[in-house]
């Protein structure tokens, strides 16, 4: 490609409401264009990269066998409505209605859809297994879309579905998938971890993110240096404390604790550890009746030690809080007689049900709440001050330096961007769609579905995120918009500067280099800026001056500096640089 | 690819609602699925066609020095507004609101994106031309979607767009796509045309459909086997008569007719030559007020020769007729005193606007209503009868065996599809959207544009119209899902047919073609029916007998029968039917 004949739109400074480095360098380099809130035109610059992207997955998915498709944007509601999302989903799932004021929805996946294609198709367990993928505009309305092609509206995604005979044959499809992913992230040459994640309702260790390193990336990744442990923040478990509870050693006492309302403050008032301050949350589940109104509503406590987080998923799988939602205020006072910051299990005015993180039942001598404004209780005990907890569960984040729950040391934490994630469904969607085949029994069973999403869009802001300096971009080679950038200094002044950057862009052609030639006749230092800007990995510089020596200048993104290579080796110097097979 | 692997899934019925042979070839051959009306599950059969139209179409337009970009499927409505296509575009623009309220359309084009793309981005003449394209899921809410992927709702087109500084440099880039656009359709492999078209307003002979020709075309083509004439029937001129009007040889007189309102009857009746009839059309146009209502309303009364058909382009492009529409009943009566059926010229009740075609006006001797139910009026004469018409125009649909505009012999119709269309847009949307450029007078321009679209999932509907027989479809080598099929015939008890088949897979794969190994252990009827279904053009058969003599079996989707191939040089063989070199 020659410069001259591409789109190339380089912008000084990054629109305001750029966030985020991929998102500015994204918009500077004109990879995109926003054309409204989380959609964005994809450049040509842009588009190569995601052409890349997706050739990457295309290649891997087949060599795993699945087949590729494309499944419509517009699908119509009634699918939806047979499995339910079309009235669960929030408002993330755009809802239209056609001409005809048919329901439609714009898709933000398609396991719907698939299944009803394989409902169709799927008679016999001798047509299994199956995995098909497409790799389509997908749309999520988020509430607010931001950080460019990171959480966007309009997306591009590879979904794929496998489809199998039991649940043995369907784990073994998504360890094939699994596998694939990891070539995949391979091949990208980028940073990742493929780490465990919560598969929620289904249960089972079935659920892998794959995560690009980042640190700016919105997810917190739990890992083992000393092992191969990793694991999302939601997922990765908090063991229970290997020592024995100490013994009471305090008395219980009712201290004055004055606008102190976090646990936080009241460690510093008091010059007590914050590991023994312990924070109360009031939770709440309701039953309802059929018509979906609450008839009746039971409060929970839950407690956790002041240093610690809560963990959303770990607390909806504590038997009860499935649908747990936090209490209100009127519920607060009701149970507790108090308002929040002073809350704690003594002195209620109503029973609740408490759930105690294992943190807080391994301690003695703990700090909560007296459920009076103003005043905390120091030196509460277990089995004296009230009871032995009855539940007791793994409430928490991890921290750092937690231990590995493999055993291999402790846990670290660092961030990551989410780009792909490999699930097993089980019988969810074929049960709600009664898609089922004949067994080897002759008897009707549910399909067994996994699904394996990746990122396409989001994927470069993801590298990009890794992989940037303050000039610019930084492409790994795998998914660079050009792998080489020829940059003739002055070709028009100079015919041998011209001659030389000619036959070098058509060797590189012609050895299956993607090559691009500036042929714009920019002055060198814009001409440098622009693809320093673009993050091209590879740069040869033609200069007369260097070229009356038989020399050329090399630069790879990542170099301080170039360096010098002869003219006429430089093909194969490239080609080296490229890991590319060199003529002997 | 091995069969196994892939997702074949062949029908024995078309269903009931596939109306043409394209839809119901590409359902039986597994090539589409319905997911709802005018929306279809692209299968991977029918997405390996899909895409390798794309790629054709892609290295062309590169070729030609677009560049490849992409526009969000969901576009906001201020841009469609800014040209009032929001508004005045019917039903057939699917319009969306997101969770915010704030309105969106389903892109069924992007001549708005692209052009507010370039207002922002080219700011000198220096930076021009440009022509961006992009290969991209489109929406049309057809009120009546049908034929399959011919006519659906969801489709995918290739859209490109040119910027030119001026209109001579706009015609030179229409120029460019029109001959890239003869390679694609070349390299399809289609007997096609390109036709003229009607260019709307904006006048001027750039305009034109690529027609892919096929007996149930939507659309008629008007071509000159004498010359490279061809227009599509919208556009085609019907050349003034070149011999002079006879002298008047009848007197007028009123003819009772009772019950024959049509011309044919008429005719019929009478004994005279249909060609001597003439036929009312009776038309208005209204003069609208600010808000729109009609303060004021003009009938017209439009002469046609009974054997010919009124041609509505050309109608709309008499001076006064751009807005028409029909006349409503109450308007007839009361200009005419009469209802349809017995109308004409003479014996007016009210004045009207009277505009006569060429033939009509060289007419002597003619016959037309007498504004009286039941009776016509014979041997009417210009001149003296009525005054020399004033208003002579073409409007009327050509016809076989009229002269060709350009003078090289009769003109001859067929049936066509249309799939491409290249367009001299000069500057309707850059003045709507006020895109401009500082030209080389240091003044802003309106950017001259040009739209080029090829309707990609169209066109395997159109190729299949074209190539089939009762067996089912028959492909051109250049999109067929595989070029060539083998068929091992009972592989799993002749090992030596395994093995043969194995190594001609092997080595066709390695010659890089497109071929599919059926290894499914298929009866070879089964088999067989499953490859002419699905029309893959290039077959072997390896059958153990054969093979034992040392040969194949080849044949070709358009063979009726196979011939032997020597087993030892069915690669070259292979090789020289789909033009590749064979190693001498």
């Amino acid at each position: 490609m020659k410069a001259s004949q591409f789109f190339i739109s380089t912008l000084k400074e990054a629109p305001a409401d750029a966030e985020v480095v991929s998102h500015q360098l994204m918009m500077r380099a004109g990879l995109i264009k926003k054309l409204g809130a989380g959609i964005y035109n994809y450049m040509p610059m842009g588009l190569r990269v995601i052409r890349k992207v997706e050739a990457i997955v295309r290649e891997e998915m087949n060599r795993a066998g699945a087949v590729e498709m494309t499944m419509p944007v517009i699908q119509p509601a009634e699918l939806w409505q047979e499995t339910g999302r079309f009235d669960k989903m929030g408002p993330e799932l755009l809802r239209i209605k056609d001409r005809h004021g048919r329901d439609f929805v714009v898709q933000p996946t398609s396991e719907e859809v698939i299944t009803d294609v394989m409902r169709q198709d799927i008679k016999s367990y001798k047509q299994l297994p199956k995995n098909l993928y497409q790799i389509q505009t997908k749309f999520r309305d988020e509430r607010r879309p931001r950080f460019g092609l990171m959480r966007g509206r309009e997306f591009i995604m590879k979904d794929a579905y496998s489809f199998d005979r039991d649940q043995e044959a369907a784990k073994a499809s998504y360890q094939v998938m699994a596998a694939a992913y990891r070539r995949i992230f391979d091949r990208f040459g980028l940073t990742y971890r493929a780490v465990a994640a919560d598969s929620g309702a289904i249960g089972g260790d079935l659920s892998e993110e794959f995560q690009v390193i980042a640190a700016t990336g919105e997810d917190a990744i739990v890992y083992c240096p000393g092992s191969d442990y990793a694991a999302n923040m939601e997922k990765a478990e908090a063991l229970a404390p290997q020592s024995e509870r100490k013994a009471a050693s305090q008395a219980m006492t009712k201290t004055a604790t004055p606008g102190k309302a976090t646990c936080a403050e009241v460690a510093e008032l008091l010059a007590i550890p914050l590991e023994t301050t312990v924070k109360s949350l009031v939770l709440a589940t309701d039953t309802l009746d059929e018509t979906g109104k609450a008839v009746k509503t039971q409060v929970w406590l839950l407690l956790l030690r002041g240093d610690h987080d809560m963990n959303e998923v770990k607390v909806g799988k504590v038997p009860g809080l499935a649908d747990f939602r936090f209490a209100t205020l009127p519920e607060i006072e009701e149970h507790f007689g108090c308002k929040p910051g002073y809350l704690g299990p003594l002195n209620l005015q109503k029973p609740v049900k408490l759930v105690v993180d294992r943190e807080v039942a391994a301690l003695a001598d703990w700090v909560c709440g007296a459920n009076e404004a103003d005043f905390h209780i120091t030196g509460v005990n277990w089995g004296r001050d009230l009871p032995e907890p009855e539940l007791v569960a793994d409430l928490r984040n991890v921290v750092a330096g937690d231990a590995s729950p493999d055993g291999k040391g402790p846990l670290a934490i660092e961030r990551g961007i989410e780009v792909g994630h490999v699930f097993y469904l089980g019988t969810k969607y074929s049960k709600a769609m009664n898609a089922t085949f004949l067994g080897e029994n002759g008897k009707p069973q549910f399909l067994e579905m996994g699904c394996y999403g990746i990122g396409i869009t989001r994927l470069p802001a993801a590298a990009i995120e890794q992989n940037h300096d303050a000039k610019g971009i930084i492409w790994p080679d795998s998914i660079a918009p050009f792998t080489v950038v020829l940059c003739p200094i002055s070709p028009d002044r100079f015919p041998d500067v011209k001659a030389a950057a000619d036959k070098l862009y058509g060797e590189l052609l012609a050895a299956g280099v993607d090559v691009i030639l500036d042929d714009r006749n920019e002055r060198p230092g814009a001409m440098f800026a622009d693809w320093e800007l673009i993050g091209v990995p590879h740069r040869v510089t033609i200069g007369d001056r260097a070229l009356k020596e038989g020399q050329l200048e090399y630069q790879h993104r990542r170099d301080a500096e170039s360096s010098k290579v002869d003219a006429s080796t430089a093909l194969d110097f490239l080609k080296g640089k490229l890991g590319l097979a060199v003529a002997s």
